[in-house]
């Protein structure tokens, strides 16, 4: 057998196993019976192994090592690329550290949940501390480059660092503080929801099935489901699962939470299913994966133009909010608060949200910042960048889930995504005109097809800044993203 | 390494493939998007092949040979010889032949569906040819005993041949072939459901779990879907998930498939989890399990006890169908008729239906009967027994599913399970009194308990014959089926 070929039937399996993870992972979170827990997590717990274990294969090493230095197409050449950066860092890793990384982020989740619901930091103080260390060992075992804390950036969104955050978070922080002033000593009154308006989950579902029909997502190769969080699984060709959960006072946060992991699915739907369970056949990156969940969240979602769409559906399916024309309800659902929480922040904070908790994290593993003096940092640049003081730490260092999971430098890809999103747009409406009309033309695919042609296709043949450069002529830029806010709020808020 | 540990841990590794299979199979039958069909398949390809691989793996082979002469646990004992047993038959068998059959059977499959549809026989003849030609290979690779067909019957209840099952089938059709003449000639009359009552499906599910919880099923540790044919999943500890289908005019339908896939389920509730992942942890034989649906199915829910439970919910439930009392509501789930579809037969046709299969069956494999002759032998069969004659091959020889997917020898373990569930019974009741008065007294646990104690928790410790010896105190025999039958029908048909 030729070596591509031993090499991709070896891949092939690690994929179809992570497939499997990801299908146990949504059964679990949809599906499966509460004392079904127990030997879930053993059967979890064996995948992990024979993955990991076919990942570290001698063999692996062997193939990559001669594959990288022979003549081999785009597809295959991505392949080889992807799997050495994953086999890296599942081999520099000791099996000791891999073993005692993962019991310690199973205890700390637990005392998190607890520790948030309690609104108390202590308890979960010694678990940080643990997850800090173990993080800061990796740092050292995968070896540090410039800074430790560019190892866990990369790990995220490869190819970004310190050297490249740093500038680009000050740039859009430099941008977005004065918009956020103006925008408080603003006039315009956001309207409300009229009150004792219920609306079911069955009624929201079915308002939010037109909205994910109308953006594209084939519903006949995928489902929506009803789960605690919700979340995307683009298990494998033909079969995209995404969730959402529903409030019956407020439509808008089960609507939001649809296009968005909508947007994700249709990435996930888009691949090329001719490179199925290979990287090349896979999503690049979490950053360009959030481009496309807050393409449609945000720049379609929460537009006026999309409620021209969708008002009389909502309408037709929800009596009693008549009275809210297009015009209020894109106020409504655009409304801009300083605000303690990151997930139910607006476009402009939601940034600032990140960037505190990428200083944070900077300061832990750059600057050696100690775990007991997080709170305290934390609510200082709070009050200095959105003005109001954290009142408990459930509000403020202790809301996100991230660091419980030991998941360090994963953040600013968030930030990433809204501005890749922008970029996109900025090129692709020199193709499809202007996303106001095509919304109103009421013909949305003009927007997914750019998309599945610019993007989706092409898996993880491009890395993240090359994708972009290959979609928009450009190196990534935040300008068309602050353009964006900048335009979309002025008016909004009559701020001209 | 010990031996029997590094055998067990081998187990466990295609048992948990085994699992993740099943899982996978579930999903299919109630959760997977249509177009997720051909990714699902080749994954389902891979499971098998890495299933298969780990089973016919040298290493298995020699570890088997050394364990068979080692003094083991009768724990162990049972792991390998069940082991012994699925790994003869894998091992017997060519690559080739298992990839032909397969290949057969999912052409078969579609054919099958479509002729079924279109009552026509003719271009599933060469499917059935194909299958019956690769049966007989595989009965030459396993090797014959005393008669070809008992390699086959072998397969699905291990130690039952010819020789077991033409005197048993004799001596069953004796006495129910009269008894169906006498309840021809009755004048008891059997009432219907009134017309224009509608059972919703949310109606349905809602009555069935009422009973299901009263079975002692534990939906905590399961579930309960829609999907087209009713089936039963355990998992694997903690996550035992079985399937139902709705008829609006008819809740009988859905409750009576409830009640048996409830009973399925229990047996899988009450295997011992210290056993998990080898045979030792999982049903011994279909015979079994079906004994174990059949129980619940008909001992109990189609008595006048059931209902004297039952009824306050089904009028609760369903308002408009009050005029119907216990005693009709017994008579109407009880109708004795003689009609062409197995699987909405009555107790008594049933075995009348599966005698049939069992006879064409035999006459294919032991006495040269040509594919091309198979319906006009059904048909003038069906009209000796059942004295009408059938009407189209839909209604006749290509009703069942089980040939389409190659399964020659199964059907009889059907009849089995009715004659064990009774012979469970006629025991049971010394220690918990009456069938009839344990229902009524509201507190059913004494009759799971009792399965639970002397059936469920042996899993594969006992071969089947051994299993009804060791619950019973006597070999597997007609008996106590044939009295029960007599008894109840008697009484219900007014015979005496």
């Amino acid at each position: 057998m030729l070596e591509i070929d031993e090499f991709t039937t070896m891949v092939k399996d690690i994929y179809r196993i992570g497939a499997l993870e990801s299908h146990l992972s949504w059964d679990h979170q949809t599906q499966m019976p509460a004392k079904g827990a127990a030997a879930r997590a053993e059967m979890m717990a064996w995948l992990g192994r024979e993955h990991h274990r076919r990942l570290v294969a001698p063999r692996m090493g062997e193939l990559l090592d001669s594959l990288e230095n022979q003549e081999l197409t785009p597809d295959d050449g991505a392949n080889v690329r992807e799997m050495r950066r994953t086999y890296d860092l599942a081999t520099k890793l000791s099996e000791d550290h891999v073993s005692h990384f993962s019991k310690a982020c199973s205890e700390a989740f637990v005392v998190w949940q607890q520790a948030r619901q309690d609104a108390n930091l202590d308890s979960f103080i010694p678990h940080l501390e643990k997850l800090v260390t173990l993080t800061k060992e990796k740092i050292a075992m995968l070896g540090v480059k410039t800074t430790p804390y560019d190892v866990l950036l990369d790990e995220y969104e490869v190819g970004m660092t310190v050297a490249d955050y740093d500038p680009l978070f000050a740039r859009i922080r430099a941008r977005l503080v004065p918009l956020l002033q103006r925008i408080r000593e603003s006039d315009v009154v956001i309207p409300s929801l009229p009150a004792g308006v219920t609306f079911t989950e069955k009624d929201q579902l079915l308002f939010c099935r037109k909205v994910v029909e109308k953006m594209g997502f084939d519903l006949d190769a995928g489902r929506i489901d009803k789960a605690a969080h919700p979340f995307c699984s683009g298990l494998w060709p033909g079969d995209t699962r995404f969730t959402t959960r529903f409030d019956e006072k407020d439509p808008f946060s089960c609507l939001y939470a649809v296009m968005h992991e909508a947007g994700h699915g249709l990435y996930e739907q888009g691949l090329d299913s001719n490179f199925a369970f290979t990287p090349r056949g896979n999503a690049i990156s979490l950053g360009v994966h959030e481009s496309q969940s807050r393409f449609w969240e945000n720049q379609i979602g929460r537009t006026e133009s999309f409620w021209k769409v969708a008002r009389p559906w909502f309408n037709e399916i929800f009596p009693g909010v008549e009275a809210l024309d297009e015009e209020q309800l894109n106020l409504l659902t655009n409304e801009v608060k300083a605000d303690f929480i990151r997930v139910e922040a607006d476009e402009i904070t939601y940034n600032l949200h990140i960037m505190l908790r990428y200083e944070i994290e900077k300061m832990i593993f750059n600057d050696g910042l100690s775990v007991d003096k997080i709170e305290e940092t934390w609510n200082r640049l709070f009050y200095e960048w959105f003005g109001i003081e954290v009142p408990s730490p459930d509000l403020g260092c202790i809301q996100d889930v991230h660091w419980a999971y030991g998941a360090f430098g994963y953040f600013p890809t968030y930030t990433l995504g809204n501005m890749y999103a922008a970029q996109f747009t900025e090129k692709m409406v020199e193709s499809t005109g202007s996303i106001d009309e095509v919304v109103v033309s009421n013909d949305w695919s003009k927007m997914k097809d750019w998309l599945t042609e610019n993007v989706h296709r092409h898996g993880s043949l491009y890395r993240p800044a090359d994708l972009l450069f290959s979609a928009t002529g450009k190196a990534p830029n935040p300008e068309p993203f602050l353009k964006y806010i900048e335009e979309k709020f002025t008016r909004l808020y009559q701020l001209n």
